[in-house]
């Protein structure tokens, strides 16, 4: 095991340099002091992953970015949709880790039915691997197209009454299922309104980066 | 989040004080640096719990033992059957990590099949909830009875013979079932030996109640 750990992580949105570029990274710092994260975008994607179309053009992007990356011990991406992560693992001979699956496989230890919260109609791969049949409810937000739309002024009140209507369905756990609400922090928000535990993707992806690396 | 968090660890083994009784709670330690953890055992069980008659006996031992626990942050039940888990959950206002769901849900992380390898002949609740249907085998050893004879001199041998039948029937990943694996740092040689990964439940129940203390 070493002291600390240098880890790519890899925004599926396209930032400027900057905080907002960071901001995930900082986030899994401040709850992970062992990693160290040094955050890259792709290009021409200023509204991120939202559909099947910009998944598809992510992916050879992400890959891309991956495979010229030195130096780091392990790689996050930080997208619920895991796009790449697959591809990657079997390139790459680091860990690789998907927002997705890691917040997914998590959200097991809260409860036994899902609600599934994100910005897409499909629930992401991982979720119904992991969560099977016992999600309820959709995933997309009413109002909500990307994650930019989260940013908006009202993007956290329209997420707090998607999951209120989850809760109301049955939902014993939220398991959040775009990166973007991490962005936002409305995990909190979500607890203290609805009662129930959530799981907050990027947190989830630093949990299971912090595992990959001192297993080795 | 403070800088660390005191952890009550409860061994389902009677164990006088010294090296034996502190292990799990030093492996933590030393993987989860921000964790303390002080260990207590339950008395009068030298051979722990491994069959459904030691896990009834256990389970008020276990109870008792947490409730008069004060001044941690969380307590963990160092055993995969998640013995007085559900009911201290009821009980507590703390956390309550049990070793057995913790390891089954990061198997998911690692493969579609799985092997449950442990030292019961029924696989222990956790691991059909998180795992289902993707699990091939038994979950006992042939020779092995309780933790106790994990530590003899061919304890790891037999473990890893059965890893490599699990393997041979489709597994690929082995979930560990049994705490006293641990013990006896069996994960890695398996890894060795079979080249699949393998979870080792204290290194998981640790990851879990990190994650339970720094979410608060």
């Amino acid at each position: 095991m070493k002291d600390s750990y240098n880890i790519g992580l890899i925004r599926v949105v396209t930032f400027p340099q900057g905080d907002l570029l960071n901001l995930h990274g900082k986030i899994i710092e401040r709850y992970y002091p062992m990693l160290k994260v040094t955050s890259r975008c792709i290009p021409d994607q200023p509204y991120g992953i939202h559909d099947e179309e910009t998944e598809l053009l992510a992916v050879p992007k992400i890959i891309e970015l991956a495979k010229g990356w030195k130096d780091i011990d392990a790689l996050v991406i930080s997208c619920a949709g895991d796009p790449a992560v697959k591809e990657l693992r079997q390139i790459l001979d680091i860990p690789v880790i998907g927002a997705g699956e890691s917040t997914a496989l998590l959200a097991l230890r809260y409860g036994q039915v899902f609600g599934v919260l994100g910005i897409t109609k499909e629930i992401p791969n991982a979720y119904t691997r992991i969560l099977g049949n016992n999600i309820v409810g959709t995933c997309d937000v009413p109002g909500i197209v990307s994650t930019i739309d989260l940013m908006a002024k009202t993007g956290k009140e329209k997420v707090i009454n998607k999951a209120l209507e989850l809760k109301s369905m049955g939902a014993e756990v939220i398991s959040l299922a775009c990166t973007g609400m991490a962005t936002i922090g409305v995990a909190k928000d979500i607890e203290d309104a609805c009662g129930i535990p959530v799981i907050d993707p990027v947190i989830a992806e630093g949990l299971i980066t912090y595992y990959e690396c001192i297993k080795k």
